[in-house]
């Protein structure tokens, strides 16, 4: 066994070629997959095929959904004239876990990083400004994440939407709470002084 | 979106359930698997599915095989007189790399451990034995990891195998190479300094 069984090193590459999995997890993981029953190996990979076919974007708001309108914006309860944009379905699985937000969302499904050959064309920016046009739209949050790409994202559709009567947010920079000062990176200390606001 | 969809739930479910994968890294998998074309999803639901019916384990030394016989045990150039035995595959798979290892191998496929309630008639003690009768074995390196249940383990077989005219030797405890004897643990010390070797 000079090397992996032949089976084994491809599983181990599908598991390597996920999110976040470095090549020792992913051959640790395979071999799991090795001592799970064969009922639950047949599980697994029907439910990848599921997760496939099963969950489709929401035509509304591009997000994740297993119907073709999402929970979020077939809401009756939810205030469908304020739109947070984010970049992928995980943010929004973030900000819905504080229970504050009552508002819709957006999903860009990305951000503009000309390093990667992602322009805005091929974001859901059109979609965006459809829905502009249709609904009755007050407000547009952007809460694409405080990263360079995320930065240039805001400004680019914030600029976009500057002939529109809405109003455009950006949410709040700043130490996130239970930080240290002294462990606070420069950039994000002068946001934190930037936006003080008066208590 | 309260909580994740359903399928996307229960595909990160089954990546929680391998080994070393925890809770957020399982939902960070899953949403990969959402990112990926049709046609990758059911290349790797294929993946584990051709892990588990084309790897079988070696008729003769219980290591994971594509065919009845391993490869290893299949090799006329190695010495079939040397048999180090091994919790696992992966073991295995560790010690080729060294390179230096010219006999053969036997899978125990676990160790003794009373609080897992795995006893010696779960591991493959049984078909060791057997190859010691059939086979012409002249020793027995018992390589099974140097933990608590590894240590029972090997003292187990060693007792098993006193009536056997065969030399039973155990790897070497001591400090991994490149280490800091500061940082050493006692046990490791002590046993460093038992099996100190004359230079």
């Amino acid at each position: 066994m000079d090397t992996l069984l032949k089976p084994l090193k491809e599983l181990s590459e599908k598991f390597r070629s996920l999110d976040g999995v470095g090549k020792k997890s992913a051959v640790r993981m395979a071999f799991s997959v090795l001592n799970m029953s064969n009922e639950d190996a047949e599980a697994f990979a029907r439910a990848i095929l599921d997760a496939k076919t099963k969950i489709q974007l929401c035509r509304c708001c591009q997000s994740i959904s297993e119907s073709e309108i999402c929970s979020i914006c077939a809401s009756d309860t939810r205030d469908h004239s304020v739109v947070c944009v984010v970049e992928d379905a995980k943010s929004i699985m973030a900000l819905e876990k504080v229970k504050e937000y009552n508002g819709v969302y957006h999903v860009l499904g990305g951000v503009i990083s000309p390093m990667k050959g992602i322009g805005p064309e091929k974001l859901k920016i059109k979609e965006l400004l459809e829905r502009i046009n249709e609904e009755n739209i007050e407000e547009i949050i952007i809460a694409t994440n405080p990263t360079v790409e995320g930065e240039a994202t805001a400004m680019y559709i914030s600029r976009l939407l500057k002939p529109f009567e809405i109003t455009v947010t950006r949410i709040a920079n700043g130490l996130p709470v239970g930080a240290d000062l002294e462990y606070a990176d420069a950039v994000t200390l002068y946001r934190a002084i930037q936006g003080r606001r008066e208590i």
